[in-house]
């Protein structure tokens, strides 16, 4: 994939110059084969400027509760993220806030910078205490094995049960210089009882001050990780963190920032792609875009409430080209939307337009729905705004997985 | 049942003086046995008063729009309601509403009333004409067996793939004369692809004044039919209708309102929660309680979004005490909610308060879980008001059922 000056490159959250990372296992993560990855060290050599996002959930975990008191007090200036998986430190009042705070300690202590430099995540079974002799010496093990070349070990160990890793680089060039956005990600819904978190983890070697990063940041997840939908639910510590070493040489100015922002945004949208095609049951990516809109606000809340729908998704899943549930669901979005002037396609097929059903085009949108990539257009016949979303469809493989008793 | 004075009965919708209703086979349901009931009329001796509630959804039905112009043109008063299933009248245009209209015309001229004193409702296939000779024989033949003792073979008539029909009366005395209310209503999530709608019929001997019943219909309908939610989808063609005939001799003034409510509201309630026992591939009914709000609508939001959240209902399904999930919804449902303070009960079994789990109960709590009727409580920790809505669990059964392919 190619845009326009920006290029994918392969590679993740090591690609871009002066970052090392690490994934080790520390035994942190139960059952299972011994020796799964549970600990990811991100580490810039020089101080970064960075920005975050965290989920908007009112029970928020430890340790964004802890990343979001350092980016406070750092003056957007962040040198490491220590990640742990197979523990989500929420719902463990008091002595989890400790446990966050020991585990950027100890990493600052390694890496010879301030605590608050240090952000913190983690990801896995919620209303447990991390076992924090193992996660000490986990930590001690990852920083001993930080490497350019480790951003696959490091996409590894903050998995939960997702199906595969989840990296993505790109790369541009500013006059003669190349600029690197690297990342990982992980999120699966919530494949295991009690398990959630959406993590993404981005780097780039071009210097930029924390304001316009910030805004950067800002703008990208908007159009990608808040773009994906598996289940509707969010969880409690759902984060993004972004961090911009400069060892590129290269400085985004309000010149740069359209050529960064884009690469910005190839590496999340990959990311947050991947999250949904590794959803639990998930066999079909569904891109939901819907224009015709009177505002991208009502655009987005109806894409989601179509993303969101269960008889959308179930429709989607067993290759029924139901265009009548997709006409419902913009019905009750509320949103301003005039049914005589919708219009209705899947995949190159319209299926409802003027004000009426072309019933007689049905095979050739269930043998497109065939496929595994599944694109579905819901023009609301009111406005030009649209705006588009990502999300799978509902296969009974999800209810087994989340049904499954956990005690 | 008995609520105080308002003692529940046998029956439906003609269980009340002074309506006699029938349920006939019109050919209208393809497939299947032949001679299904598929037409339903509800006729009052004489001129009753009318309320009536109808889905926001902005693309509503041909009956739907027909009705609701009625509504606006007959002063509070109706005599009829012709219902037939087996096909919406949904996203049918101008011919639509010339069908819906022609069921009220003939309607009216076999009852002896003017064409806007009869209400229409339709539930079935969307985007599919209704057959119009069928359906003329099918209202003279229910005309023709009208009788106060057909309300059994109405509620069957107006059924899709519900599993069973809902019926429900209950009675209450005023200085020795008994005033009676009977329903029958139909929805089971759009178990049939392209199906739908949730329709509740509702009449009483009382008398009432139009504006009274409207407030009594609307003030009921939001803590029952509109407290219930399958899978979070809302139809084109919902409908609730009520007909106050004042056969019993009895006036309802402000003194009698309130036995009146509580008499609607057993009725209304019964089959409301029978639309939900009766949901698509439901194991489990599951009463969703949010108490300590800082609003009743807080609480009803709150109470929504955990019986939508397909996290919820799987745990449920598969008997997980799964408090987290819970909690993750509550904090992400965009009410007030403080976590150190809230608490989260499954039946009798509290599995976290006071910042903290109780996990050790967890056992307890999954043994309920094995049961079929299951209640659910959230307390948001900030405040005194409270919501319930009640909802099913979420089955691989519901999947297959809406995964069908249709075509």
């Amino acid at each position: 994939m190619s845009v326009s000056s920006t290029s994918t490159t392969t590679g993740g959250v090591a690609t871009a110059r002066g970052f090392r990372t690490a994934g080790v296992s520390a035994g942190i993560k139960s059952g299972g084969a011994a020796g799964k990855l549970d600990l990811a060290l991100v580490v810039s050599d020089t101080p970064a400027t960075v920005a975050a996002v965290f989920t908007l959930n009112k029970a928020q975990a430890a340790p964004v509760l802890v990343s979001k008191d350092h980016l406070g007090r750092s003056h957007g200036v962040a040198r490491a993220i220590v990640v742990n998986s197979g523990c989500a430190n929420a719902c463990t009042g008091e002595s989890g806030l400790a446990d966050a705070r020991e585990m950027a300690a100890q990493t600052a202590a390694l890496v010879g910078c301030p605590v608050e430099q240090v952000l913190v995540a983690s990801t896995g079974v919620i209303g447990v205490a991390l076992p924090m002799d193992k996660l000490r010496d986990g930590i001690a093990d990852a920083f001993a094995s930080l490497s350019a070349s480790h951003g696959a070990q490091a996409a590894q160990a903050i998995m939960t049960t997702d199906p595969f890793p989840k990296e993505a680089s790109a790369a541009f060039a500013v006059g003669g210089r190349t600029v690197t956005v690297g990342g990982m990600a992980k999120g699966s819904g919530m494949i295991e009882p009690m398990m959630a978190t959406m993590l993404g983890f981005v780097t780039t070697d071009a210097a930029i001050a924390a304001p316009l990063l910030h805004r950067a940041l800002v703008e990208v997840v908007d159009d990608t990780f808040n773009a994906i939908t598996v289940d509707g639910d969010s969880s409690t510590n759902d984060s993004v963190m972004l961090l911009a070493n400069g060892a590129s040489g290269v400085t985004i100015t309000d010149d740069e920032y359209p050529q960064f922002v884009k690469a910005l945004h190839a590496v999340c949208l990959e990311l947050a792609v991947g999250i949904v095609r590794g959803g639990e049951g998930a066999t079909k990516l569904v891109t939901v875009r819907v224009s015709g809109s009177a505002s991208v606000a009502e655009a987005r809340k109806t894409a989601k409430a179509i993303a969101n729908s269960l008889l959308v998704k179930t429709a989607i899943h067993g290759g029924d080209p139901n265009w009548g549930r997709l006409l419902a669901v913009a019905g009750r979005a509320g949103v301003a939307f005039d049914p005589n002037r919708a219009k209705v396609t899947i995949g190159p097929t319209v299926l409802f337009a003027d004000g009426r059903p072309y019933d007689e085009r049905a095979a050739e949108a269930a043998a497109y729905l065939k496929g595994a990539d599944i694109a579905i257009g819901v023009d609301l016949g009111v406005g030009r705004d649209e705006s588009t979303v990502w999300t799978c469809d509902l296969s009974a493989e999800y209810v087994r997985i989340n049904a499954e008793y956990r005690t």
